[in-house]
């Protein structure tokens, strides 16, 4: 019998010990391992539980216990959660988790510390939910191909809410409450709409795909808080759907260039069909080409299964290490504003005819109530298109910006 | 050095060659070893390319020589392929494959040989060209859930042709010659658009998903040359897309029951959304829910990509073997006539008010050019529906039936 022990019993834990519960059976028959939940730790007690006789509030219990080999954590957050997996890791025990927090911020060390103790830190569960693509990425794309590029809708909170704008032409804030309604967006909503989460797993996504860590505050992160309907209108318009995308690619001098911001994505871009609470993440490699990876981005059960999929791989012993990335230098950081994209621009209808002296011949414009939008014919990088912004900003200002994907 | 031999050098073995020496030190610096391609097997000469003092036309000069440890098989067929193979394995060598036909119809032997022999056989590129998809489906999806369903478009080449069917108002048979003349499907097209290939795919998916092959002849497997343009319009005011879909699902008896055939796809699918010489395989788990993997599902460098990842993997020692499946004995084959489904029928406009007596009151009724196509409101199996067809063919018949997806 190998042990497990889950580290919060919320959403996540709740779901990961009802899994390794009712697919025990499953599970026997595809690893000839029994695997159990042996402790959660909460501060709560959960008297109604079918899992109430397993609850404790003490880490120490977990610790010292020799029949725990394999530890959840699905507290969240880098306080207890830190120091928790610390000390699993140093009393021997492999770790499993869905924090991304917690692995964008810390994941060099403890990738680090579980190597020293020859333990495992696995986090499939820690970006896009239930869907498996870490594994995947590190393990089949990564190993044959050299990664050029990822784009991920990495956040079913923001993805819903412009779902429902799109769809049912609602305000920002009023998809904002609709979600929060249903669940989907937090009382306290700002980590998912400023698109801090996104960046967290953008982070991940870069780290392993290109061996470095990009620190959270070096990567330039806009979130939806100022998209509007008309922006959403005009992407329509223009062929594209308003999706907020993490990217993360090198430039030509090999430095990570990873940022989070809304784009116009094109229908022919298998990212814009993505709506409601679904995640996907885009890989370019240089030999397999664009494959996507596509499912729930979050919710109990779904990310229950890609920590439980973690967990029962190391207990039947066929777990792959995770190489430990390192802190990317700061040479190896590159800016995105010097990445040339396609962008378009929208401005005053009056001003339309000075806007192409200032923006060039537009691949194509699109009027519509006062405004019209020009797509951009070149590609050219943001510091260029904020100097073009600025050097046009005594004729007459720019409403609104898009990179177009 | 790790001694790689590929056996076959046309479209799959001259990428996976190339491969294997451009994105050499990359793999050097993500596994620390160094893989080299020591032999390529083909019975032709090769003068002009860089490859061609590797060539080499016995088979026993790769078997007997210490240095190769992991055989690329990517020859095609069941007769060369099948003998090299077990030789191979015999030997002590690894095998990695993209042939599809030879895993569908010898995987079980030959598993169980990798396995008493403590070698590989892997076959990543078999299914989904480039997309990392068993793999994924085998050590993540399945380990933690109880895979419910799979559905997938698992043939390039048939989907070009539906794609320009739909989009450019062509012919089935001007689509194909399209496809001929772009290289996308070969003089011989017959595996390709009588639904032989998706078929081995789809027993290669259930195989991995429950444990047991569903031989090719157990598959009632209908391909696309019967679609016609009216079919597609059909489709598309009902709101759906035809797509050619390989299906794997449990019975209500825990039987396997696996097909392929033209469905109609809605569009909330995203199965629906997939265009041109891309794949998709739509994976639903007891916890997880849909996942879907996308890609370029064949071609020279996405399918090296999957083989060489193969032979990256277990030369980094890192690769988990696949559980040898068995031959699902008769008693687990389930018949898919017997799977509850929607359906829909199309009728001449005349026979409409007749055509509800057989199959019910419609959820939708949609007339088109003298012809009514008829979506059915309940789920019923199709022995059932065709009862009803054949009960009504004294009265009026039925010009066409789809499942719906």
């Amino acid at each position: 019998m190998i042990g497990i022990a889950v580290l919060g019993f919320g959403v996540v834990g709740s779901g990961v010990a009802r899994l390794i519960s009712e697919n025990a059976e499953h599970i026997r028959e595809k690893t000839g391992k029994e695997i159990r939940i042996k402790r959660i730790l909460d501060l709560r007690e959960f008297p109604d539980s079918p899992f109430a006789s397993l609850l404790c509030h003490d880490i120490e219990e977990i610790l010292t216990d020799p029949e725990i080999a394999i530890v959840c954590e699905v507290i969240g957050g880098c306080r207890a959660a830190y120091d928790f997996t610390r000390r699993a890791l140093l009393a021997g025990k492999s770790v499993v988790t869905s924090n991304k927090e917690l692995v964008a911020t810390h994941g060099t060390e403890l990738l680090c510390l579980a190597e020293e103790m020859g333990v495992h830190y696995l986090f499939e569960g820690s970006v896009g939910g239930g869907i498996p693509v870490l594994h995947p990425l590190s393990s089949d794309l990564a190993l044959a191909n050299d990664i050029l590029r990822i784009d991920g809708i990495l956040n079913g909170t923001t993805n819903y809410i412009l779902t429902r704008m799109k769809e049912d032409g609602m305000s920002f804030a009023d998809a904002l409450r609709g979600a929060q309604e249903r669940g989907y967006a937090e009382a306290d909503p700002s980590a998912d709409i400023e698109g801090k989460d996104v960046c967290r797993k953008i982070c991940i996504l870069g780290a392993l795909a290109f061996g470095a860590a990009v620190p959270c505050d070096r990567i330039p992160t806009v979130g939806i808080t100022e998209v509007t309907l008309s922006d959403i209108e005009n992407a329509e318009r223009l062929g594209c759907s308003v999706k907020l995308i993490g990217s993360a690619e090198k430039d030509p001098q090999g430095r990570m260039v990873l940022c989070v911001r809304p784009c116009f994505v094109r229908h022919e871009n298998p990212l814009a069909g993505i709506t409601d609470v679904f995640n996907g993440v885009l890989i370019r490699g240089n030999f397999v080409g664009d494959v996507m990876f596509y499912g729930r981005g979050a919710g109990s059960d779904p990310t229950a299964s890609a920590v439980a999929a973690d967990a029962i791989r190391i207990a039947a012993g066929i777990a792959e290490p995770v190489h430990p990335w390192r802190d990317a230098p700061q040479e190896k950081i590159g800016d995105p504003q010097s990445i040339p994209s396609l962008f378009c621009v929208t401005v005053s209808t009056e001003n339309a005819a000075l806007a192409e002296r200032f923006f060039g011949r537009p691949d194509r414009l699109l009027p519509s109530a006062g405004k019209v939008t020009l797509l951009l014919r070149e590609k050219i990088d943001r510091a260029e298109l904020n100097r073009r912004i600025a050097a046009a900003s005594s004729a007459f200002s720019v409403s609104s910006v898009y990179e177009v994907l």
